[in-house]
């Protein structure tokens, strides 16, 4: 915590400035917008982006990251209180603060009990499945407010501004960077003016509203931004924590895992160290902040980040300035925000999620792999048909199956003799000698519930096919644990073996392991003997039947 | 699909008479018991006794499962129609149809894609936890049906007659069996006798009720139960279609593993082998055959099972001679039937989930695995705190952290070469060389997305302490396969070795992930060689550095 300031170096200020500059002039009209796309005033979007960033600075573990409100957690955020209140109502907000609570609160619980280990839980085609889906379902319900209408119709002044800004937008994404480069403009000056674009056309946009006539013929605008800072909230609406419970579980998961995929990329680049529970932490007492500063659910931006990291923010004072410099514009009069035109802030929201359109990932996974892009493909469209909370589930469903076909396929090798050593290989690789009243099977994963019922089923196909076999020799080289599930299945194992009069005998079994087994009754019981080496096992057994 | 009968042979049709005799006797007061358990008429249970049982010998594997009404599955069918209808109402019976078809319909598709790895989702820890939980439930719901009043109140009469037929039945349940015995019955009889005494209880609880007084006296009765075949039902509540389906797909799933877990246990006492596909259309096309003939989510029961084998079943015929007796009794009148006491039956329900109390698993995971004891506790609690259904969220939970957690602590190996050998081996378990310029890891796991971090991870940590490393050779021989994400990961870690200009080189590549990688732009890019063994890598990587 605050490591960072600790070591602060004087070296580090400007680009922190910089950074913190930049970012602020990107997050004016990227929290209106996203407020808008959670079905809530303006001003929250504001809101949450001054608090939280501060208290993840104190908890969180990433340099760079930007957190605030962020596109697919405004989407999940309407998707759960639409239904439950106005867009824009009193209750709506109240509601998205309580959302932001309880999945901070969800957060901190992980983060306390160290289940950082829940960033793996969704691979690459699938995240990028659910973000593809989700920038669809946002840009198409800006549609309307693009056009000032809801399709068929359209209302053209309104029309007119939304497409023009949106062209302009798609133009400078395209080639305002290049263009200024050519002007002799720095690289990086131009690559962060071209990231300003949106705050330009806002402007140019309110400009126009306040000159021309375009309000009295329909166009609208956010309206009345409130000055001020944000208040302590402490509202919440008791009927409902039952029914936020399981969303708030949800958007929980996904804060962290939308923060952590992009602070990742960014750790990658800057060779930092991310500890994913001090993460849960900084991203659930930041929701908290959130909730309590009258915000909704925020999360770590990757695209922000990108530009915090590009405008030169070498720690998290870059997010401090950010915040400061947002909290000093509400503190001005705020009036000038109030003529935003609502077109142009669709605008801006469509080109931003457009950039989340990124189709690279499906195309290697299904030139690699085609079950990974079919699952992109099925998380995708199960956002585009069932929503995007659907679409969360279908990711966890599709982890899980995957985790759990996995594990039920453990790697097992019959071993034999390379003749004249004492190695023992697998005998599909090797040439290596068995004999027929020996049966000797190494097993290549840690044994648990998932995987036991595989293992019996080997074990008892390779019996078969060596009917002749009076011993069973498990070679544990390679599990470096075994539990509960797999230490009753075992034990079962034995029974079955001294039925059929087969001996079963352990060898290579690792110390922490041979600790943990002798807190059971299977070394007791064990129709055999334990073996220190494969060469062991096959030398004593085949000396002992010499004898007999 | 019906192999056992074309190899019937004619030795086989005692043991199967007698098995399905045994077990329609003890299914007729079964049946109506969880009929009660889910808020059901009685009928109902021998309902889904009949035609479930036909259709799963068509489909299923198992020889000796006995599909029907079963004790928790009926509790989360009660949690489930409960809140929707009153008990007992053509409501309720028509959502438990409904319910039943959801599953089944869950469970078919299961299995047509081939899903049957899922019976390895939960450890045998959280099953018995959610078991035992499920029985306390039971068990508790029943004592004010027991004692004929809710406590702390009791209606003498009927507390009479339930706790005496509690007492019998636990008095028959522990010593009959050995009393008969003594008397000079045989074994098998004895202890096939001993599982008959609910009947007999019962038998002798309605024969009290049609010669005493005591129905008068407030003795409550199951009362009528109409004659006839189970009809054909159609009937649906269209409103409640996506009210059922989170349920429905709950309780196939438990339906599934609670249905394996019995039909493991009972396979391996046969030397069967168990196709879990099958399982999955059978159970599946079982519980929509019981939708559609007015019954209710069934499964395989293991203690039923356990009897049916017990007496001598060697087929599925026994299952169906047990429905044609069940069909019978039926078409017999069914006045003696409306006699018999709930006291009395909810005795028999309370001795049946009692035998489910089963803590033996609780006490060998505290002993071996305090990890396991508590995911033991967690579900229990779970579902005494927060019911059947929260329990199987739990267990899935906990199943999934589980998972995850195991997949993203993947082993790797820093080897070096045993010295004057071509072998290479892990150093911390052989006295192997290694040499300061050149770093080899071998990752002992297959790549996917629950472990590329962890393996980034410690990549980055061997190769701060091995600073003066040139190349990296990653020994793949124990890598059967790697999926979209970590191939992605793998060629970030290559751009970055290029960037801090260390090789990257991989050796030992097995076939099948070679021809996969064919597919990818990673081998192209290698900032290094592929090289067929370790000690091949060693030597070239060496000598190549020498001419330099």
């Amino acid at each position: 915590m605050l490591q960072w300031l600790k070591h602060y170096r004087r070296d580090q200020l400007p680009g922190d400035i910089s950074a913190g500059l930049v970012v602020a002039m990107m997050m004016i009209p990227q929290g209106m917008a996203y407020a808008i796309v959670a079905g809530l005033p303006p001003v929250v979007g504001i809101y949450a982006s001054i608090v939280p960033p501060i208290v993840y600075a104190l908890f969180g573990s990433s340099m760079t990251q930007s957190v605030g409100p962020m596109a697919i957690i405004s989407l999940m955020t309407a998707a759960v209180i639409g239904p439950l209140a106005p867009a824009g109502s009193a209750l709506a907000g109240v509601l998205a603060a309580q959302l932001a609570l309880v999945s901070g609160a969800v957060l901190l619980l992980c983060g306390l009990l160290r289940m950082g280990f829940l960033a793996n839980f969704f691979s690459r085609p699938v995240m990028s499945g659910f973000t593809v889906g989700s920038a669809i379902v946002i840009a198409y319900d800006q549609l309307h407010t693009l056009l000032g209408a809801a399709l068929p119709q359209v209302h053209l002044p309104s029309a007119v501004l939304g497409v023009g800004s949106l062209v302009l937008l798609v133009l400078a994404r395209q080639y305002l960077s290049a263009l200024l480069k050519r002007c002799g403009v720095p690289a990086v000056a131009a690559d962060i003016a071209a990231k300003l674009a949106p705050m330009m056309v806002v402007l140019a946009g309110i400009a126009l509203m306040s000159c021309t006539s375009l309000a009295e013929m329909g166009v609208r605008t956010t309206g009345l931004v409130p000055a001020g800072l944000p208040q302590l909230n402490l509202a919440s609406s008791s009927q409902h924590w039952g029914v936020l419970l399981q969303p708030g579980l949800l958007i929980g998961f996904m804060v962290f895992l939308l923060s952590m995929s992009g602070a990742q990329a960014l750790a990658l680049k800057r060779n930092e160290k991310l500890v994913s529970n001090h993460e849960l932490v900084g991203l659930g007492a930041a929701n908290v902040a959130s909730a309590l500063s009258g915000g909704f659910p925020v999360t770590g931006s990757l695209s922000r980040s990108a530009v915090n990291f590009a405008a030169g923010a070498n720690t998290p004072l870059a997010s401090l300035i950010t915040a400061v410099l947002l909290a000093c514009a509400l503190l001005l009069p705020t009036g000038w925000l109030a003529l935003l035109p609502m077109p142009v802030l669709a605008a801006t929201i469509i080109v931003a999620v457009l950039g989340m359109l990124e189709m690279g990932i499906l195309r290697t996974a299904w030139e690699y792999d085609r079950g990974d892009a079919l699952a992109w493909v099925a998380t995708c469209l199960g956002v585009l048909v069932m929503g995007v909370e659907a679409g969360v589930i279908i990711g966890v469903a599709l982890s899980m199956g995957t985790l759990i076909w996995r594990a039920s396929r453990p790697h097992i090798a019959v071993l034999g003799r390379i003749a004249g050593t004492e190695h023992f290989r697998n005998i599909e690789r090797y040439p290596a000698e068995t004999q027929p009243e020996f049966l000797m099977l190494r097993i290549d994963a840690n044994l648990f519930f998932g995987n036991v019922e595989a293992v019996n089923e080997r074990i008892e196909c390779e019996l078969a096919t060596h009917q002749s076999a009076r011993d069973l020799v498990l070679v544990m080289s390679a599990v470096s644990s075994i539990d509960t599930t797999a230490l009753m299945a075992l034990a079962e194992l034995n029974q079955s073996m001294k039925r059929r009069a087969i001996g079963m005998h352990l060898a290579e079994v690792k110390g922490p392991v041979m600790d943990r087994l002798r807190n059971s009754t299977l070394l007791q019981q064990l129709n055999g003997k334990l073996f220190l080496s494969a060469a062991n096992a096959s030398d004593q057994l085949h000396s002992s039947r010499d004898v007999a």
